[in-house]
């Protein structure tokens, strides 16, 4: 099945151009709608009934498209990868090496993340939904975040690398105060509904960069 | 309701004692079960009907104890509260005022959220599950999540005013990072299952803490 649904989201990958086929535009209608329900009722609230109502498709429509819940669930997961690399990741490879690279893919995480258009940041929401539940969706979205992960872990590393930090920052630390300042602004904004919790935030992670640039 | 509930906690605040009616017992391993079930499900997979399978009770044997669903998400809650309350808060509260104290806090805390013996830490978990849903249950879990973090921040004014701290320190920028480093240590350990996780959230913990000593 897993194999499929790499298929399956090449094809809606390449459909950026204007030949997309009708099944593919309902595909990707359900999926938009699937991850605002996702959002709202986290992954584990999706099902194919509530995102049939929401569609005013049949249950069996949605079905043509996704063979159970746990691949909808699969490919909920992949969409917002898709649209997370498209707006976060891509615009900050195109900045130079080190500081301002990882900089910047802290701003645009942010400004995903806090978003009040998008659903939260399911990496986020996601973990904790799925902590001690087994089984691909879980496996899925482990890898996602293992991926997203290690490109920041970059970042911090060719920062070092450029002389943007000092050599003795520990990286794997960094990444650590760093990934947590972004759990605590969704915490914050989202479930305390602090108003200035970005301010915050912001303070805090250029704080974790500045105690670690050259003196 | 709300003022039923109170009563109702307070009476098995009280039961310590070994003056426990049969009632209050049964009511105290439902509650138990509960715990359980909302660590491994959430708040939200948390139902009258699901625990009275796993109690071995009729769905009517629950429902004499917790009029509806939503209560009985409310006095888990409050069951779990009390726990971190008997174990984290109190022994604390122990210490001198000012460091000793906020790192006993601490300690404990980590000690609680990542036990394999307990469910996870609720005002973690609850918080995510609970950020866009709002009602008396999301209510009453902000209510005493806020109590925590102001204990916390009452422990980190005490520092600075006992000298433990620098007076520059602002208390809550260091809220916010020591509330992050905790979400992310939940985080590691529990979702990606990073083995040291613990050793590395210690250390981040620590780093916050000297940071902000007299030099």
């Amino acid at each position: 099945m897993r194999a499929d649904l790499k298929l399956v989201t090449q094809k809606t990958d390449t459909s950026v151009n204007k030949h997309k086929s009708k099944g593919d535009l309902t595909k990707s209608l359900i999926l938009d709608a699937a991850l605002h329900l996702a959002g709202r009722d986290g992954l584990e609230g999706l099902t194919i009934g509530l995102l049939a109502d929401r569609m005013n498709m049949s249950k069996s429509g949605v079905f043509a498209h996704f063979e159970s819940r746990e691949s909808l669930q699969i490919e909920v997961i992949q969409e917002y990868n898709r649209r997370f690399k498209q707006f976060v990741f891509d615009p900050s490879m195109k900045l130079p090496r080190g500081l301002p690279r990882l900089e910047m893919m802290l701003d645009l995480w942010i400004s995903l993340s806090i978003s009040e258009l998008t659903t939260g940041c399911i990496y986020i929401s996601g973990a904790i939904e799925l902590d001690d539940r087994p089984g691909p969706v879980r496996d899925e979205l482990v890898q996602i975040v293992q991926n997203w992960r290690s490109a920041l872990m970059r970042a911090i590393q060719q920062s070092i690398e450029e002389g943007h930090l000092r050599n003795n920052c520990d990286p794997r630390l960094m990444l650590f105060a760093i990934y947590s300042a972004i759990l605590g602004l969704q915490h914050d904004a989202r479930f305390l509904q602090v108003e200035d919790s970005i301010d915050v935030a912001k303070i805090c992670l250029k704080k974790i960069i500045d105690d670690r640039k050259p003196k």
